[in-house]
């Protein structure tokens, strides 16, 4: 099969240019465009060297319609607003269209499913491949357990992130909460300090590290009568999000159109 | 439903005092009879005492016929020879045989199948929930990621251990080997010492680690771009397989007749 | 050089029992008596058989005058009014009394510091060799390292612990903020949750997990730009306690009368 | 005190990228000159862009005399004969002169000392704050403990890597057999598999984990009776080693010509 060809939407941005980067390392795919907003200081450099690679002959542009006349698909870590911009070229056009933009509202999202009939496009909060496996897994697991095992999830995030617990974390809570089907709200046990009393079974604790430049480590402990299980994930760097991206772009390559999820790039049935 | 009427055979030994130590912290489980070999110099002591507990008012024997008229299961860790002694009384009474004996051979197996057209018997070489569990995630994670994700076995036990890789790990890692459809043994990085080269695509990797009084500690772990998922059980102590004995002598209470593993009592389509 | 001949007091308790057993698997220590109070009914029983061991031909006694004509130390973890009743018959005696007993008021260390003149007395609210090893290190690490690492402790114990975070762990943050030559008080962030706002430089972080039947996991994490150095202990039960005031009698065996903390025991310069 | 303007060796490469960021990122410390090789392509270049930075106004030059007649350090990550070079312009401008490179010889290292009653210099091969701290914390521990411990070292590193153990394994190795007072030749066991027996007291064994992206971990673990102390650093990228660098060089600046480590930097009596 001939290399998917890729435009990197907001490609002078941080998780642009780890896109551009992560698009050089992958087989199969190849740069074909790179997208800002027109006012952007950026249009008309070379976005391989903005991404701290040899010059990649690809300028930055701010024209998504001519750039998808000779691409595949487009990689879209943005914002809403510009999201929303980009759903209906890449529409159009047939691109595959990986949006991994948050803060999406429930507007913006009927607006990408109005156009799920006419082509591929994959939406998640979290594109990193290990944060969803780990979810999967968390909430087989919480449906395998009874609460003779407690459900305990920590995380530790850079000393700069300035909520507790972390937007993953809650999301890998809500896995066990699915898994026992309770609701989170009612069962979460955060912020522990002080005379507490004992743990209440059914509970599903959390905690919150922070310190350094950690990318974001999170597990999920199940600390049963004399023995434990911890399902674990460790962030290296952003790079983890680039890569899923490109995972769920390549699969996507040829699919009917439709709405999808890391889940079904990633072929399981959570 | 009234309490579950358990019999503990080789009562006296190690495995056998944390069974009763088990059953006398189980909701909805009583014990029912200790059985060790006649020539047992324990056989008459109450089993209670012997388990550390205040006394139970059992005292060990060597008559299963009489001990199961009045029983609903019969955990047996003993050694094959025993086991096997004990298949047909329990089979015959109608007991649930929960059996955890390891070593057993081929024709062994072959008794016990025999049986289980008339009770039901729950048999693993590891009663530990979270082990089976483990090994079921295990399997599902090396389906779901591709050779990009590197699989490594991590195991710690205590000093005295005279093989490695410990057996669960070589379970844990046949139960990647078997996600993948690849051969274990063709796959397998033991020992890894020296100028090893880089490491090959689809390896399974083991390493081992020894010291001081551990129980059992489990890792697998998948190392790909810029993220890692690690799998991990820790057992405190051998607690875990009596507590797993119980959890299969319960759950197999009135089912049908016929053999069963750990992953039928924890619903697992491992 | 003979055996020590060892008294444990409290010896019915958990951690009298423990204790017994600890001796018998010490080389170069014996079992020399077992103390309880009077109105126990434990007094004349095999203490050997309450240990879960085989008979030891030494039963509980009340009388610990008697029973110090034949011994060189006493290992006392019992509440404080029983501690106060031995130390003075220990000093007369000249055993070496190893206090694990907790909850101690300066006046009863009053009453402790009166008698090391004639004896040697070891003395520690958390007898295991790792935690104080453990708390060594630490103060040591927050000396070297300045404010660009971000100091984090995290502990992990039982569902029943009503209290957080554990006095272990409060002990492992002082440890911290006597190396900075900072105020815990001030300088501790715990429980963690919401809207937190970036990490303060200087802070010392808490966060306690809960649940199962974890005897008790301590790490503290020193994180900084780009790399991280965590510290981290692992009780795996009781025994531990006993294993460090049996380390402690032998050590202070011979030594001049005098009040001893398990830092000297270690040699260690905390 | 005056920003220390700081010189980076190799400054085209990914280790000298790493430093031009560091400089950057760090209080009190500016980027004075770039150098590189005299054929190299990237003379002339402003070096600020070569590290994905805004423009610097810095040009990469093959001239460390005049380099040097405007700066107080010199940051040298190169090869031994750059460095050589390097060296006696470094000592007749009394540069502090931070020395990175690996693979020097005796004599390399016999002309660095020919120069250190000129100029401070501070050299070591593992310039990463953390590994050195650690390799402090192993020695005492392993001078604190005795063989009832088992100490074991656990590495992992990327999948490319073509060694095993690392070599800061052997390092951490090396301080935990320095602590013991042993060889640690006669006492390393490496590469365990099959039936290897019962583990011997006093050795310190290896165990290797490989995969990924990893950059690289480290624990040393010293398992006893009934608890386990583990001292580990993970670094996230090789930016530890210029930061390591960094502080060498503000610590050095000022000081009193002489040779220094790292250990020299950090306050440990290692």
């Amino acid at each position: 099969m001939a290399d998917m060809r890729l435009i990197v939407a907001g490609a002078g941005g941080r998780m642009g240019r780890a896109l551009v980067r992560a698009i050089a390392e992958t087989d199969g795919a190849v740069l074909a465009g790179a997208l800002e907003a027109p006012e952007s200081e950026l249009i008309g450099k070379d976005v391989g060297v903005l991404a701290g690679l040899p010059g990649s002959g690809i300028n930055v542009s701010a024209d998504l319609w001519s750039l998808s006349a000779n691409a595949d698909g487009i990689l879209d870590f943005t914002v809403p607003a510009a999201t929303i911009a980009n759903v209906a070229i890449a529409a159009e056009r047939g691109l595959v269209h990986v949006i991994g933009t948050t803060g999406l509202s429930a507007s913006d999202m009927a607006v990408i499913r109005s156009v799920t009939s006419r082509t591929a496009v994959v939406q998640s909060g979290n594109m990193s491949l290990g944060v969803n496996l780990l979810a999967a897994l968390v909430k087989r697991m919480a449906q395998a357990l009874d609460e003779s095992f407690d459900i305990e999830v920590l995380e530790m995030h850079h000393r700069a992130k300035v909520d507790a617990p972390s937007g993953t974390a809650l999301m890998l809570g809500q896995a066990a909460a699915d898994g026992r089907k309770v609701d989170l709200n009612q069962r979460a046990a955060r912020g522990r300090d002080g005379l507490t009393g004992a743990r209440e079974a059914g509970d599903i604790g959390f905690a919150s590290l922070r310190g350094g430049t950690v990318s974001g480590d999170h597990s999920v402990i199940f600390a049963g009568p004399y023995e434990r299980i911890t399902l674990s994930h460790h962030a290296e760097d952003r790079m983890i999000f680039a890569h899923g991206a490109l995972k769920a772009a390549k699969w996507a390559f040829g699919k009917a159109p439709g709405l999808y999820s890391m889940s079904d790039v990633l072929g399981l049935d959570v």
